[in-house]
């Protein structure tokens, strides 16, 4: 497995390495699994990235059998992860937890699980042991990732998630944890939003694809001022800071070739029609990124 | 002028290196500065960080006159910056706002101007051009700055500030701007707010310290969630993520020997009775930074 989850040249493009696009379900939350499917048969889109939540509302053999009907490609499964826990109960349950669902991720036929790696526990302050603790649940989920054909995709996030969501910052400390592992058993994730501030992102990009680890490529924007607990702030591609071209040149250049996935959690996308919504975001993916 | 902007020795606590209380206007400032300079003598105070437009308020020379009778340090003067202007006008016009600046901290007696540096400008997605703009800002207020005996402060803000703020995100960063030019006109700020999060800090306060770059030391707990627009959303000392005896730890390690600037914005703390906060954030860094 090299940098990317899923094989395959971008369809009428031309445009060679990240070209090919993809949308990730929470960009389009509104639309159910059969209605996502429909609308991408309608517009071209032939991959999508799924979250845990409502495939496992759909059911998992149901998804399969739909996303394998409308001919889609599942290019990564959102999330697992959260494997900050100190105490051994909790430490348990994330990795069942986890190991549900890697065994998700190949129900529906996906060889990448995105992992967002979790938080401070409460009151605690170590950010390097709660680092550490990650490393050890990887070792401990690896062997059955690998038995099912799944990768786990460690994802940096933005810095101001360091506390309540993922301790991993940065492209530098994901493919830190990420190398202790082969390449094909645990890769990164790389996202604009959470990385396009990082002056030392290019060079871990390289560093990354280089070593064949790059699971997946997500794109949303930067957009202030940030909403009120900031997780739904991501902006549509060209409304915010990200140059978009840089991140797809970068990716490219360092050896990716697989699926550019478009995930924004927004608040104002969410209310529209998210048909429309598809629609506009594939053409500011044409108009931003290719 | 070493890795402090001000000499002398912690009165009082025994412990050495960055153990001098000074408190900045912003966290308590629903006092004005005569209220502050009364509740400082009472707590035994005697550092504080001022703020331009209360000071510009008051009066530069009123308030010179403040603090030198009431024994008051003044320990840097917030804020200069906003230097990433591309067109001629704007430049033009935050260089003279930056060389007024220099003229106000030398006026109420700090040699310490703290430098928010600024975001992109609109539609602006270029963060090296910017961060270049602000090297050659530098370079023209540098002789201003030396004349007056002010030391330019560059700081770095939390990458979530990076387009609206300041495209200066880490503390490496600060110091390749600060590192263009002699460590007594331009030194960096260390501020916990904008800094625990990144793993590679450690190693760039040592490279700060070691020159004796390390212009201001400022304190604030990181809390979640944040709040819409994220500015008022710092922590009081102990609420939050930060080990704030690891930072001091290591600002001490690294040479430094000047004040501890406690800097909050926060609503809640400014809806209370200034006094009580003052009196508060003195017991909360004895409790959590000494």
């Amino acid at each position: 497995m090299g940098n990317a989850g899923n094989a395959g040249s971008p369809p009428g493009t031309g445009a060679g390495g990240a070209a090919r696009f993809a949308v990730n379900q929470e960009t389009v939350r509104q639309l159910s699994l059969p209605e996502l499917a429909a609308a991408c048969g309608d517009l071209g889109v032939a991959g999508v990235g799924l979250w845990r939540a409502p495939v496992q509302r759909y059911g998992v053999a149901q998804t399969a059998r739909l996303v394998r009907d409308a001919g889609l490609t599942v290019t990564s499964l959102c999330r697992g992860g959260f494997l900050t826990a100190a105490d051994p109960a909790g430490r348990r349950r994330a990795l069942d937890d986890n190991r549900a669902a890697v065994d998700e991720a190949a129900g529906i036929g996906t060889g990448t699980l995105v992992l967002v790696c979790g938080g401070l526990p409460p009151g605690d302050r170590d950010l390097y042991g709660a680092r550490e603790r990650i490393a050890d649940a990887l070792a401990e989920l690896v062997p059955h990732a690998a038995g099912c054909g799944v990768r786990l995709a460690v994802e940096a996030l933005h810095p101001m998630f360091a506390s309540d969501r993922c301790v991993v910052s940065t492209l530098g400390q994901a493919l830190d944890l990420a190398e202790r592992f082969p390449a094909d058993r645990v890769g990164v994730v790389v996202d604009t939003y959470h990385l396009w501030w990082d002056d030392r992102a290019p060079a871990q990009v390289e560093r990354a694809g280089r070593a064949g680890r790059i699971a997946a490529f997500q794109l949303a924007d930067w957009c202030t001022p940030l909403p009120a607990g900031v997780l739904l702030g991501r902006g549509q591609l060209g409304d915010g800071s990200v140059d978009f071209r840089f991140w797809r040149e970068l990716v490219t250049a360092a050896g990716y070739t697989g699926w550019t996935e478009v995930e924004i959690f927004n608040e104002a996308l969410r209310a529209r029609d998210g048909r429309e919504v598809l629609a506009e975001t594939l053409e500011r993916f044409r108009a931003h990124v290719l």
